[in-house]
């Protein structure tokens, strides 16, 4: 462990938003989580929330790029238990999710403790989710197809939650709790 | 062929922007190419262009939500060919490239004759590349990973020139040429 090591383990971990997170239902391919878990490190979020039933999940180290290490991964049985558990932590669950009652993304203040919901390749969103959330988004779409990978829709979220809170100061002081600060650290300088 | 889909590819056409393209250099893995030309679909791109040796390429439409049908795929023999090609059409090719040249994207100004060179996951954007290209740019990452997922980055780029053609207007007047579009009408009317 170098100086440097230490110090960068430690400037990243003074940026983490412990406030930010994602919820993915049921997204099962393993290189759309990883490529999930990687942009949560790169955009400072610093537990990603899953649920899927019956599968093992292992974020594949050639694809997250060593992510794996650096963002939690909290499991849940279900979409209904994980919402509920993620708003009783006072999180604003938020469904990337097209419906009538969906907002452009850019139009919402991401500075508020925020939960972003993400559906599978296939089904999207269930219906039981959309219900759910507080609040649905929406990443405008100008061509023929009618939704983005899953990985890119949520690149596209947290990097405009990460300029909204850029702009708010959200980044100039550290932001999790002393405790997880320095568990984290001492994971982190692991070798 | 109901009215209804007639009007939306006139409108979807109406929007492309032809001098915004992207360049992938060896980008092999089907879902990450395919994943590419989607979000190329969806912000307006209506070409990719590609570089890849002695492989056969073929969007899967599985992964790329059949967006091959809507994104021309322009292969090249190599890269330094295809920088010089779209450089003589005009464009400015900005590598998305950490280096020490390299500047944050979004000073960038991407109302420009725009061709975004993307590298492989593996050995990333080659030296000979880096070397021809006009400008490097960089995403910033604020974590402990050092890059993004290849189609995660390509997004957040194309997110970007959007985001400034919009306010620059662009996507108020048709810009493809007259025989483009009837072409691509024609094409796009194939049931
Ligand atoms: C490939 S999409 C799912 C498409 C699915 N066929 C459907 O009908 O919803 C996978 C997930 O990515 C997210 N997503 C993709 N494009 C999006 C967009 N333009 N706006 C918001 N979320 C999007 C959503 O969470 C969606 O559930
Ligand atoms: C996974 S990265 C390549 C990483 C490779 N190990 C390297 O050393 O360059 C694949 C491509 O995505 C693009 N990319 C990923 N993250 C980026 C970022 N933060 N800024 C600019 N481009 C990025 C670059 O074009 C890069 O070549």
């Amino acid at each position: 462990m170098t100086p440097q090591r230490l110090e960068r383990i430690e400037h990243t971990l003074s940026l983490r938003q412990p406030d930010l997170t994602v919820l993915t239902d049921e997204v099962h391919k393993d290189r759309n989580l990883s490529a999930i878990v990687r942009s949560c490190d790169a955009f400072a979020v610093p537990v990603a929330h899953c649920v899927w039933l019956g599968e093992q999940y292992r974020v594949r180290r050639n694809h997250s790029a060593g992510s794996g290490n650096w963002v939690d991964i909290h499991t849940h049985p279900d979409i209904g238990t994980a919402i509920q558990t993620l708003q009783q932590q006072g999180f604003r669950v938020c469904a990337a999710h097209f419906s009538e009652r969906a907002r452009d993304y850019r139009d919402y203040d991401f500075t508020q403790p925020t939960a972003l919901l993400l559906g599978s390749e296939k089904t999207g969103v269930s219906a039981q989710a959309a219900a759910l959330a507080d609040e649905h988004l929406v990443i405008p779409m100008h061509g023929m197809v009618q939704s983005f990978n899953v990985s890119v829709a949520a690149a596209l979220l947290l990097s405009e939650a990460q300029r909204q809170r850029q702009q708010a100061g959200m980044f100039n002081q550290r932001r999790i709790a002393d405790d997880d600060y320095q568990r984290l650290k001492l994971e982190w300088c692991q070798p």
